[in-house]
């Protein structure tokens, strides 16, 4: 039997690549002769640039950025394998994502994407020809400025000054220009591609402040101030740029991040569509009997495009049955399975808190995939010809 | 697909007939045209009478009676369906259980099974010729004398006067006669069985102050009282009847009711086969494709005699499929993987505390249920001709 397992990581535990190796080990429990495919999934976020570099067998380059604070922070971007032109990863979250901003300072009119600019430019240094560019789990609400700066744009104050470096969102409220002669010579030749949510855009009354501004720590005076400063900074650049980006699809992903990427020329992708293709699972789904996936909670979120869903939707198509493993079953799962997900259950195996769930979810997570492929094996030998 | 739902109850929480309901409901969500054949089952501990009476289509009779501390409490017996002889089934623990007596008062040195022989009596008087006496989860260690006086024995001290009726074990240490002239008329002409743990005996160094009397709330103490107590007890009654009673199987269960029951003429019978047979499940294990039992906790004494493994046992001889569901999966439980049962699974959703699963077992199970269901359909569909 051959086994596609694909799971997302569980946040705050585990990565997608580790979910996918305990998994492949409770399987291998069930049943020795699976021939099991491991395809880790992230959806941009957290655990992205790993989950591509593992499936493809590539690297991890490590290096020192300004974090979303200001203060220095150890990150990293990833190099693919077997690409046909040499392909960074670079998660944004690896640079600017909330788990990197400690509760006390969560505040999105200070935060900065200026270390996803660092990388940008690590990998432009480094001679890729493309860059693939993940967002999702971002502490910022900056437009993506502080990207642009660390990549040589000029942003320049009402009073002719250039705005601080990696001030933050509401460093441009006093926006009044843009100077791109300055930015990366190679920013030019590459191809880069940015994975994200098309439905985030920048100004308006769904904009990203707005939408997002409160989860990451804003109060409602902090989100009408970033509403404020992103209207501007999209003002100032359809005068200077002759661009007009407040509404365009995924330009408020990642706190504006994709606005600030549309000006570098990136191509915004819709987050699936681009993950199939990048993950390879087109192919992949075509020639496997069974999948696993798995994710941190399963609820009546799950249908609207997280993971487990959008796995079980191209799955279902194929008519392969899809298993969901879940640390958490919330409110009113099993709308899940009009979704196309045949089976769910969690990982847990008795009364206990969220952090001793955390503590041991790679064990859980083994366990509960031997147990999952387990009952698939119950009902392999009832419909067996033998019996048995 | 016919499926034998056999579940045991979850202690503290569901009864093994509601779990089957659950368990029943959650199966055919996932599967509208299985045969179900519901069978609760209980150990002869707490929810036997109702399992039996359930699976027969009986009844319960309620009745008052003499509870384990001495105050008068709500007890109940039930009358087999479907039986050829007329036949009751008593549950120790539904007049002298553990779980009747507030933990500021547990103390078996005083605790008594009058209860019990009140119920042996209210049936007979019914006029039923055949008894099951269900033993288990006791919280009594009178060897059975509380039942014996409620049926008329007379219990004689050293100084020629009666014992307190209802006394307790510690009223046994001025045992010196026993005389069984006033009992029951009609306990000549009925049959008696007891369903009990052959391996507790009343004395000798596993005897049963000794290796439960702490768990029912006796002191060191009071333990070595009950020792002496129940030694005293085992002399007179050789000493009177004839009856070498001391080291005989199952005369320690239930605080040593079993040698009580011995007294009254009752065959003691091991546990599960004469489940077995009441349940009638050797017949329908031949009758089924599939078996799901639950139990509130699988873990690594599971295999030493609970129910899921005892019914896994059987099944695996005839190679049917047995799935347990469990509140909590403890220790070492693959271990079960080895003694036949061939997927367990957790009903628990997200982390929680005990008392939170409690009060939610029905939904959880129910739950469970279909997911297992589902992933036993996910197998029987891969192996199908048509793929799906």
């Amino acid at each position: 039997m051959k086994v596609l397992v694909c799971p997302s990581g569980f946040k705050g535990s585990i990565s997608p690549d580790t979910a996918a190796d305990c998994m492949e080990a409770g399987i291998l429990r069930a049943l020795p002769t699976a021939a099991i495919r491991k395809v880790p999934l992230a959806d941009g976020g957290e655990g992205f640039a790993h989950a591509l570099v593992a499936s493809t067998g590539g690297e991890i380059r490590h290096i020192s950025v300004v974090g979303p604070i200001g203060t220095p922070i150890h990150s990293f971007y990833g190099i693919l394998g077997g690409a046909s032109v040499k392909t960074a990863v670079v998660e944004m979250a690896a640079a600017a994502g909330l788990s990197l901003i400690p509760h006390s300072s969560r505040n999105p009119c200070v935060t900065t994407t200026f270390g996803v600019g660092q990388l940008i430019a690590a990998a432009l240094d480094e001679g890729v020809e493309r860059i693939i560019i993940g967002c999702g789990d971002s502490g910022t609400s900056d437009g993506g400025a502080g990207m642009l700066q660390a990549l040589g744009a000029r942003l320049v104050g009402r009073d002719g000054q250039d705005i601080p470096r990696a001030g933050g969102g509401q460093s441009l409220l006093s926006l009044a220009g843009i100077d791109f002669s300055g930015m990366h010579p190679k920013l030019k030749a590459v191809a880069i591609e940015a994975v994200c949510n098309w439905k985030n855009v920048l100004c308006g009354p769904h904009g990203v402040a707005r939408v997002y501004g409160p989860q990451k720590g804003a109060s409602p005076e902090q989100t009408e101030l970033l509403v404020a400063a992103l209207e501007t900074y999209a003002v100032v650049i359809h005068r200077t740029l002759g661009i007009t980006i407040g509404e365009a699809p995924g330009s408020g992903a990642s706190g504006g991040l994709g606005a600030g990427l549309l000006l570098i020329g990136a191509r915004l992708r819709p987050r699936y569509d681009a993950l199939l293709e990048y993950f390879h699972l087109e192919d992949i789904f075509d020639s496997c009997d069974l999948v696993l996936t798995a994710e941190g909670a399963v609820d009546d979120q799950t249908p609207r495009g997280k993971i487990p869903a959008e796995v079980a939707l191209r799955s279902q198509a194929r008519g392969i049955p899809v298993i969901v493993l879940a640390g958490t079953i919330g409110h009113n799962a099993r709308v899940n399975y009009e979704a196309g997900i045949d089976a769910f259950a969690s990982i847990l195996q008795q009364p206990l808190t969220l952090e001793q769930a955390i503590m041991d979810t790679e064990r859980l997570l083994t366990d509960g995939a031997e147990g999952a492929m387990r009952m698939v094996e119950v009902g392999r030998r009832l419909n067996s010809p033998a019996g048995h």
